[in-house]
C-alpha cells in the first residue's frame, strides 16, 4: 500500500476516534512532555490540523506494525549496528510513541503494548550482567555503553509516564523496584565515570535519571540528576577512551553543570553542532519535563534561556540544505531533519518566542512532536504563519562566558556562499586540532571541506559502528583541515591536555556591511613561539557574478619553519597555471600527524608570484588564487595511505608549502564562478573574475592585500594587527594613496 | 524578477498578442518544422495550452534578452568552450527560436532580428578563411570543426525558412549567394572526408545541406543531402582523427545511407545512446522537413519507420532518472532532458502512434517544440492523456539487419534494478573494446559503472573541450570496463580495424518470466583462440528483499592465460572477507592497455572458495559474492596513474585475477541490500542475503551455478552452452537431482 493511502486511512481512523472522544485519563500523569492539558487540546483538534494528523498517522503506522510483529527484548549481544542493539533502540522509540498514542487516541492497546514491553524488560533486566562487548569506558547492560542505556531510559520514562495512571499499583512497584530504580542507579552510582562529568554522555545520563525520577516522584533521583553525585570516588585526572577528561579539579557535575559549562551565552555548544544535535534532545526533554512537573525550578529558563537560544544557534550552524557543519567529530549528512531536531524546533517554538521562521523548518521536517508543542507548531503552520528561517552571518562565542574563542559563520546572498570560520576552544574530547580552520559551502554543496569524523555510525562492518583508529590519526589532526600546519606537526602537538588549556581569540567580527562580512582571529598557543592571525571575509562585488572569499593568514614566529596550508576541495581539477609533475610511485607525504595518510600525487612550482587552480564540482567552477613566492611548493594530495581497512575517503587536497621562513603571509581568494550542465553541455564563465592577489603591506601594525580583477579594478583589504577597537583611528599610505579608517580593518576600491 | 513572475507576464503577453491575431504570413514558407497549418492551429490555441504557452514564454524571455543585448558575430577564434564558439552557437539557437516566435506571435521584431543576424553573417562569412584552430580532420569556418558549422546551418535553415516570405527577394539572393550556398558547399564538396561517410558527423552535414536546400528549393542540394557526393575523390582506407574510417569499399554516403547503416531494425544506433541523442536531432529534423516539404519521398517512414522506433529505443537506454547508459564514448549525465530529446519525443508522439507514455516524458522535460508537434504534445498533456513511460527489459539488436550482436537491458521491479549488458558490434569510431561488458543501476544510481569518455565537453580548460589522450589510453580499453581481460591486453589488441570486423553473438534472451530476466552472449574473436560466454540475469526472489544480479562468465581457451575481471564500484568499501594488504608505495598495475592508469592500492587472497565484498554507496549496501579458487588474486585498484593533467576521476575498482588456466568459469552474484541514513544514523540489512555462489557443473554442454542464501535455500542456473533452441530438450543430473528443460537455460530452486 502506498504511504499516501496509508496516511489517508490512518487520518480517517484518527478522525473517527476523535469523534468517539474517549475520556481523558484521570490522575497526575502524563506530566513530562505530553501534559493532561495537552491531551485535552489535542483531542479537541484531532482531524483538523494536517501536520499533526500526519504525524499521528505515521506513528500509528510504525507502532501498529511493531505490535503486529510482537515484542522482542533479546539478551544483549551486539555492538551498535548489530541486531540486539538495533532491537532495543527500536523498542524505546516505539514504546514512547505508543504511550503518546494511548493518550491521543484513547486506545488501550497502546497502553497494553507499553506495559507488556516494560514487563519483559523487568524480567530481562534483573538477570543481566554487564554487556558482553567491553570496549567502552562505561559499558551498559542493554547496550555496549551506558550512553545507550541512558537513551533507553529517557524514552522509556516517557512511555512509563504515559501509562502510569493506567497501571495497577503493584505493577508499578514491580517495575520501579526491579527495572527503573536499578537501571537509574547503574548508569549513575555504579558508573560515575560516565555520569558525573561535563560531557554529552553525562547529559544523557542526568536526563535519564531525572526523567524517571520525575515519573516516580523520587526527589533523590531528581537531585542526583540536577547536581550529580556528590562523592563519586573518581580519581582526579581520569580520562575516557576518547582521551577526554572525566574528572578535573573544581569540576561540577549533573544536568545544571552540563548546561552551564558546554553552552556559551550565544547557545554554542563547545563540542560542535553534530554533538549538540545529539545532546539537545536530553537537554530539552528533561528541561521541559522539569518545566511541566516542577515549574518553580525554572529549568527551561535557566541561564538566561540558553537552551532555547541553543536551538537557534544550532539551526544557524547548518548549510542551505539543513546539514550541520562538520566542526570537530561530526558525521556528514546529519541535518535538522533528524528527529531530535523535530523535538528541539517544536519546543523552541512553543516555549520560546514563537518565531515563525521555526514553522518553516517544521514544515520541511514534515513531522511534529506528539505533544503540546507539536500541536502548537502544526496549528501555526495550518494558520499560514510560517515564514522562511532567514540565515544571516552570525558570530557565536565559545565557552561558559562566551570568551573562549568561537565560530563565525559568514553568509552572502541568502546562503549562496557560507564560510564557517572556527576559532573556538578545544571542544572537549570530540575536539579537533584545527585552530583558525574553515570550511566553505555554496548553498548545500561543500566547496572546501572539513573531513568530519572517521566512523560509520551504526554500521557494524566498520568496527562495530564505533570510532575507527583513523579518527585519531587523521581526522583530529591539523593537516586534515583547511588551516596552517607548522613543521608537519599538529596544533598543541596533538595533545589534548594542552589543547584544552587554550583557545583562539577573536580579533574582530563585522557583518554590518553589504559588501563584506568579515571575521579575524588570533592563535598564539597552537605552536609556541608562533602567532597565527587569520582574517577571512565573504565579499560581494560587481566584479564577480558570485560572492567570493578573501583569506589572509599572517604568521609571525621566533624561528624559521616549514608552513603547509591545505585546501581540501571536492571534484575534478581542471587547470593549474603552475608547472606540475605527477609522481610515480606514490608515497605518503609524511609519517605522522596525519601526513602518513596523504599520498603525494603531484608536486609543482608556481610560475610567478600568483598561482591559480581551477576545479569543477557539482556543475560549478571554483578558482583558488594565491599569492606565492617562487620557492613555494604546490602539493597535490590524495587521502588513503596507511589505511589498511579502507576507512578513509579518497578525497583530494591542494597544499601550499612555504619553507625556511619565520614571518609570512598567505593570501588567497576562493572564487566560485559559472556553471556547467552535462545535459546542455554548456559552460558559463569557466574562467575566474579574479586575476591575482598581492600582499602589498605587512608590518607589525598592518597587513594589506590587494585583489585584482580581470576588469582591471582592484580592491584592498587592510587589517590593523594591533587593535580592532572601533574608536581607534588608523592611517596608512600605500603607494601614492592614503587610507584612513576606524576599527580593525579597511576594505574598499584601491 | 523571479522566473515564475516572468512566465506569468510573458504568457499574459502571449495571450494578448493572440487576441490581436496578426495575419498568418502568405507564401510557401514556413514549411520545414513549423508549417503554415501549424501556425494557424497554434495561433488559435495560444493562451489555452499551458505547456505550449510556457515554452513560448521561455523562448520570449531568451530571445528578448538577446535582442536587448544586441547581435554579435565575432571573427572565429576559439575552440569549444571559448567565447566565439559559444557566441556563434548561441546565435543559431536564438535565431531559430526567433523565427518560430515571429510566426507564433506575429511580431515583426523577431523577423527583423533574424534578418539582421543573417546579414551580419553574410558580411562575415565571405571574409572567412578556415578556422584558426586546426585540430580537426575537417576544420570549419565559424567553428573549429565542420560538425559545428553544420549545426549552425541546420538551425539557421529553420530561421531562414521562417522569414523567407517576409524577406525582400534581393536580400534572399544576397544571403543565398554569399552565405548559404557557399556554406553548404564548404561543409560538403570542400570537406568530403567529413560529409561523405557513415558517421554522426556526416548526418549533421547531410541534414544541414538538405535543410537549406529545401528552403532554397535547390534540388541539387537535396540530392546531395540524401545520397552524398558521387565522386568525392577520397582515398580508400582514409581515417579521421578518432581512428574511424572515412572511406571503405562499397560504402554508401548521404542521409539515407546514414539512416540505413548505423540503425538496427530495433532502432539501436551503433555508436550508442550518447551519440544517438546527438544524431537524433538532424535525423528527425531533416526527415520531418522532408515529410512536410516533399512528403512523397516518405523519408520519415523510411526503413520501416526506424527513426520513430529509434526514439523509443533511445528512451529505453536510460536509467530511472532519464540519464543515458554510457555505452562507448559517452559523457555521463546526458539525459532525455536535453533539448534534442524534446524534439525527438515531440516528433515521435505527433508523427508516430501517439504513445501516451511519451507525454509523461514531455511533462518531465517541461518544454515542447514551438511547432505543430509541440502543440500536439502540449494539448495531449493538457487533456490529461499522459501515462507513465513504462520501461521494461528490452533486447536491441545492433547492425543494419539487427544481427551484429546487441545490447540487452534487464530490468526488475520497475527500474529498481537495471542491468545493461553489451554484446554489440564495435560502434564505429566512438566504440570501446568491451565485449560482454555490463553496467548496473539501482534506479538512477550507478552501482557498477562504465567509465564513459575522457572528455569535458565544452570546457575549454580541458584540451579545448575535445577528447583527451586518456580517452584512448584508458576509456576505450577493455580494462576500463566490467568485462574480462586476457593477459592484460585489450579485446582485438585494441585495434579498431580488427574490432570493426567482429561482433559478439546472442546466445539467448528471455524476459518472459517474473523471477528471472536473462541474456547470454558469446564472443569468439576478442582474443583469438579464446571463447567467452557470459550469461547475466536479474533475479527476483523471496530470499532477498531486492532483486539481484547473477553473472556467469565461462572461458574456453587453447592456452593457459591470465584472466582479470574488474568490477568498478562507486562508494566506500566496508568489508572484504579476504586477507588484504595495502601496498606502499603505490605503483601502476601495468604499463599498457589501460593498466598504466590503475594504481594497485591493495591486494589479497581469498579465505576459501567464496569471497564477499561489501560496499556502501548513496545510502545503500551492495555485496559482490564470487566463486574463487585459493590461487586467485584480489586486486583493489584506484584510477589515476599516468594522468599528468588530472583528466581521470579517482574511481575505485575491484579485480579478480586468475592466472595459469585455460578454461574457467567466473561466477558472481551482485546483491543490492538494505539502506543507511546519515540523518537517522540507522542501517537496515547491512549484510547480504546471499551466502555463497558455486560452480557445480562445467562441461562442454552445460555450465551450472548454485546460489546459496543465508536462509539455507539454494537456487540453480544451468546454461546450455551448445544450443539455445527452444525446441531442444535438455536433461542434466546434479548430485541426486535431475533437471529437465527446453531452451538455453534452466533456473529454479535447487
Amino acid at each position: 500500500m502506498k504511504l499516501s493511502r496509508l496516511l489517508v486511512s490512518a487520518v480517517a481512523c484518527v478522525a473517527l476516534l476523535a469523534c468517539s472522544k474517549p475520556p481523558v485519563a484521570q490522575g497526575g500523569h502524563p506530566n513530562l512532555i505530553l501534559t493532561k492539558a495537552g491531551v485535552a487540546a489535542i483531542r479537541a483538534e484531532l482531524g483538523s490540523v494536517p501536520l499533526f494528523d500526519q504525524s499521528v498517522a505515521a506513528a500509528v503506522e510504525l507502532v501498529d506494525a511493531e505490535i503486529a510483529l510482537g515484542i522482542d527484548t533479546p539478551v544483549p549481544v551486539h555492538f551498535s549496528g548489530g541486531y540486539t542493539h538495533k532491537r532495543h533502540k527500536q523498542n524505546f522509540i516505539v514504546a514512547e510513541k505508543a504511550g503518546m498514542l494511548y493518550h491521543i487516541l484513547g486506545d488501550e492497546k497502546y497502553a497494553q503494548y507499553v506495559r507488556d514491553m516494560l514487563m519483559q524488560y523487568e524480567a530481562l533486566y534483573k538477570t543481566l550482567p554487564v554487556h558482553p562487548q567491553k570496549r567502552s569506558y562505561a559499558p551498559g547492560k542493554l547496550f555496549w555503553q551506558c550512553l545507550n542505556d541512558s537513551n533507553w531510559l529517557v524514552y522509556m520514562a516517557q512511555a512509563y509516564d504515559a501509562i502510569y495512571d493506567w497501571l495497577p499499583a503493584d505493577e508499578r512497584d514491580l517495575l520501579e523496584a526491579n527495572l527503573f530504580r536499578p537501571f537509574a542507579d547503574y548508569i549513575s552510582l555504579e558508573n560515575p565515570q560516565f555520569y558525573n562529568r561535563v560531557h554529552n554522555h553525562s547529559t544523557w545520563g542526568n536526563a535519564a535519571v531525572g526523567m524517571i525520577g520525575l515519573v516516580m516522584k523520587d526527589d533523590e533521583l531528581i537531585e542526583r540528576a540536577l547536581y550529580g553525585i556528590e562523592d563519586d570516588g573518581l580519581a582526579m585526572g581520569l580520562k575516557d577512551d576518547d582521551g577526554g577528561w572525566i574528572k578535573m579539579p573544581g569540576q561540577k557535575a549533573g544536568f545544571l553543570a552540563n548546561l552551564e559549562e558546554p553552552f556559551s551565552p550565544d547557545g554554542y555548544y563547545t563540542e560542535g553542532p553534530y554533538y549538540q544535535r545529539y545532546a539537545m534532545y536530553p537537554f530539552l526533554i528533561f528541561a521541559l519535563a522539569m518545566h511541566n512537573a516542577q515549574p518553580e525550578r525554572g529549568i527551561l529558563e535557566y541561564s538566561d534561556g540558553v537552551l532555547l537560544k541553543a536551538v537557534d544557534a544550532l539551526l544557524n550552524l547548518s548549510d542551505a540544505d539543513g546539514e550541520f557543519f562538520a566542526l570537530n567529530d561530526a558525521q556528514k549528512g546529519m541535518s535538522y531533519y533528524t528527529s531530535s531536531l523535530v523535538t528541539a524546533v517544536n519546543i523552541a517554538y512553543h516555549y520560546g518566542a514563537g518565531n515563525p521562521g521555526l514553522l518553516s523548518i517544521a514544515e520541511r521536517q514534515g513531522e511534529v512532536l506528539l505533544a503540546d508543542a507539536g500541536l502548537a507548531v502544526a496549528k501555526g503552520i495550518a494558520a499560514g504563519q510560517a515564514e522562511p528561517f532567514a540565515k544571516r552571518s552570525v558570530n557565536l562565542g565559545d565557552g561558559p562566558d562566551g570568551s573562549q574563542g568561537g565560530v563565525a559563520v559568514l553568509r552572502a546572498a541568502d546562503e549562496a556562499l557560507t564560510l564557517v570560520f572556527k576559532y573556538s576552544a578545544q571542544g572537549l574530547s570530540h575536539g579537533h586540532y584545527d585552530k583558525l580552520s574553515f570550511s566553505l559551502f555554496e548553498r548545500g554543496d561543500e566547496v572546501l571541506q572539513d573531513y568530519g569524523l572517521v566512523r560509520f555510525v551504526n554500521i557494524e562492518q566498520k568496527g562495530g559502528g564505533n570510532y575507527l583508529p583513523e579518527n585519531k590519526t587523521w581526522a583530529k589532526q591539523t593537516v586534515a583541515h583547511n588551516t596552517l600546519v607548522q613543521n608537519r606537526g599538529s596544533h598543541f602537538g596533538g595533545d589534548y591536555d594542552t589543547g584544552s588549556r587554550h583557545h583562539s581569540e577573536l580579533h574582530f567580527y563585522d557583518d554590518s556591511r553589504a559588501d563584506i562580512q568579515i571575521a579575524s582571529a588570533v592563535e598564539r598557543n597552537a605552536y609556541p613561539g608562533t602567532e597565527l592571525r587569520r582574517t577571512m571575509a565573504v565579499v560581494t562585488t560587481a566584479q564577480s557574478a558570485k560572492p567570493l572569499v578573501l583569506d589572509l593568514l599572517r604568521v609571525r614566529s621566533d624561528a624559521a619553519n616549514q608552513y603547509d596550508l591545505p585546501f581540501y576541495y571536492h571534484g575534478q581539477l581542471l587547470e593549474s597555471d603552475a608547472s606540475v609533475t605527477q609522481l610515480t610511485p606514490l608515497r605518503p607525504l609524511g609519517d605522522s600527524a596525519g601526513y602518513q595518510h596523504l599520498w603525494l600525487e603531484a608536486a609543482g612550482r608556481p610560475a610567478g608570484e600568483q598561482t591559480q587552480l581551477t576545479w569543477l564540482n557539482a556543475g560549478k567552477f571554483y578558482t583558488l588564487t594565491s599569492a606565492v613566492t617562487e620557492a613555494d611548493e604546490l602539493l597535490f594530495t590524495r587521502l588513503g595511505s596507511n589505511d589498511p581497512n579502507f576507512n578513509l575517503r579518497r578525497d583530494a587536497g591542494f597544499m601550499l608549502r612555504r619553507d625556511g621562513v619565520a614571518d609570512t603571509v598567505f593570501a588567497s581568494v576562493i572564487e566560485p564562478h559559472g556553471s556547467y550542465s552535462p545535459v546542455s553541455e554548456s559552460s558559463t564563465q569557466p574562467r575566474p573574475a579574479v586575476a591575482g592577489v598581492t600582499v602589498v603591506v605587512d608590518t607589525q601594525a598592518y597587513t594589506a592585500v590587494s585583489v585584482a580583477y580581470q576588469s582591471g579594478q582592484q580592491q584592498l583589504l587592510i587589517v590593523a594587527n594591533d587593535s580592532a577597537d572601533s574608536s581607534v583611528e588608523h592611517q596608512l599610505t600605500i603607494g601614492e594613496q592614503s587610507y584612513q579608517w576606524r576599527g580593525g580593518y579597511f576594505f574598499g576600491t584601491r
